[in-house]
């Protein structure tokens, strides 16, 4: 294992000192890159994922052309599904589809488990062929979705605006949810402690589904498997959690074992602040949708931000993943002015 | 004028002592009613909107079959950019679309603002008659779209999951969003006021998407729009303000002219109380996913809710719309269960 050049982000992500707040974005392997659009027109969605070498390719893109503090692995989060024996097709811009969803007892038994991360051997190769590629220039982070976002798109079958059914089978079926939601976090956790080993030095779970919940039904369907799962990885990686939406959770998940949280820009970092008492690292919360402003307007708001949350137990983000339509300029805008931050002030 | 039977609604609004919590629901004369759907494959949506006689019978079919405590004129909050001119598409089961956006000071210059809300007459015409039907049986709601709702749709010319367009007008353009904000306020106000002459007792103001913005941007491109509106209706009628998703601003809207607030069941009834003070009639915050729950379920979550709002200054109601796909039996139980709720603790 190669020794990090830039450990920034594992050095906010421990509490410890930085100079400057690390940097990364969400989907920063993604289409907004025009050397990704190019891979992306040669081969389809699985055939990336599931070739290590593309994936790592893509994976190092925004590490080389935009300059961030991170690498995260190409990969999606419902390789989870796939690997528990469910088909998932993925057409181009329109987003996923699970063709048979999760309805019964019976669905949920036939679901796999046992040795299921070893169905994820092309992440873990990616990884491994990623953290020889990136020889130490930062760290490399692996994810996974969380159960219940997992949970949303194995009952659904595909992205909702309201997830009714995904809802239904968890307020009518509890008990069966809760087993679904074990299974899952079960398997989670083997497949985040594999991809650690295979390089991964940080984990993110992405719930991007957890804020259409009620503060009591995250309670119930999304947080005690948020903390299984941090505390199950403790020992080997520090652990992001990203509950997409569930600001009333900031103060439970602060206490939990994750290194970081994460959140949208929904909240104001004084608050995010004030709920984890400070004693957590926050990651965020840039609205997206602002990195289609002029650059020196996107700037402006990167100092504020940073402002605002401080440069220590800090990474800084934005609160959701980066947008297609956005210029590749932009986005090394949102990257430098993280990179001028201490200078500015200084 | 008929006196009302049943003014509960308007006491809670009021902040007068009432026997039990008033109760209507968001999108209660829509598509989980039989009878509305005989009426919608039989019309199309703007016949539905356009004809007082249709308007009528839809709006008073959920007090008629479902028992609620106030009538909602059933319309659109599009109805607003078609009288500033704009041409608005529905395709059932599609929603809206706008052919022609919004993106510059000349498609701002061009909007129609003097008068506008003479184009709207069948909405008057529609509540004259539904408020003699209802001969004082319930209260009659007029609606609007809030401003940043409203530009949201002529900027980006549809649904959207991140109002990326609208979102790049207000942030790259300020000043233009501004204008074109106060062009549908000030056309706002005159219709509601109009709606009120017409017979509406009371008017809610829909902010569907201001939860897309940052507690600052809420500050800056929704909270000055909907203060104005409440303010200028204080005189007229009692109003509500719904800014979906924007717990934050609370407090904020607390301090307004505005007689009630509603929100959505992604904060506790305990902290929406804490943060307006209790200062405020609050409506909601029923997850509408779970009426699709069983019937015992739904009135044992309907009593928790009412246990934590409390039954004074509280108006019991969805924290979103009905969805079509809850059953009749389901909506009538929700009902049921805050009329029943004063017969339980007693």
């Amino acid at each position: 294992m190669n020794r990090l050049k830039n450990d920034l982000l594992l050095r906010a992500l421990r509490k410890e000192t930085v100079e400057r707040p690390p940097v990364w974005m969400m989907r920063q392997a993604g289409r907004y890159l025009p050397d990704y659009i190019k891979l992306r027109d040669k081969y389809n969605f699985f055939t990336r994922v599931q070739t290590p070498e593309l994936a790592c390719e893509i994976t190092l893109q925004p590490v080389d052309q935009v300059g961030v503090d991170a690498a995260i692995i190409f990969s999606d989060i419902l390789v989870i599904p796939q690997a528990m024996g469910m088909e998932v097709l993925m057409e181009e811009g329109k987003g996923p589809s699970l063709p048979k969803v999760v309805k019964t007892q019976k669905d949920v038994d036939g679901l796999i488990t046992k040795n299921a991360e070893n169905n994820l051997k092309y992440v873990y190769d990616a990884l491994s062929l990623t953290k020889i590629e990136l020889n130490g220039r930062v760290p490399l982070i692996g994810f996974a979705g969380a159960p219940w976002t997992i949970l949303c798109y194995m009952v659904e079958g595909k992205g909702s605006k309201t997830w009714d059914k995904a809802k239904q089978f968890a307020y009518t079926q509890p008990a069966l949810a809760h087993e679904l939601l074990q299974k899952i976090t079960s398997v989670t956790i083997n497949y985040l402690k594999a991809q650690v080993k295979a390089g991964a030095d940080i984990v993110q779970v992405f719930d991007s589904w957890s804020g259409i919940l009620s503060p009591g039904d995250f309670k119930i369907f999304a947080q005690p498997y948020l903390l299984q799962i941090a505390d199950a990885l403790k020992n080997d990686a520090p652990v992001i959690l990203f509950p997409k939406g569930s600001w009333y959770a900031l103060n439970d998940l602060s206490k939990s074992s994750a290194a970081g949280i994460g959140i949208d820009w929904c909240i104001t970092p004084q608050l995010a602040r004030k709920l984890t008492e400070n004693k957590i690292t926050l990651q965020g919360n840039f609205d997206p949708a602002k990195l289609l402003a002029p650059i020196p307007q996107i700037k402006q708001w990167v100092r504020d931000m940073i402002d605002s949350f401080g440069t220590q137990k800090y990474i800084a983000n934005l609160g959701h993943g980066i947008t297609p339509n956005v210029p590749v300029d932009h986005a090394k805008a949102f990257v430098e002015a993280v990179k001028e931050y201490s200078l500015v002030t200084s």
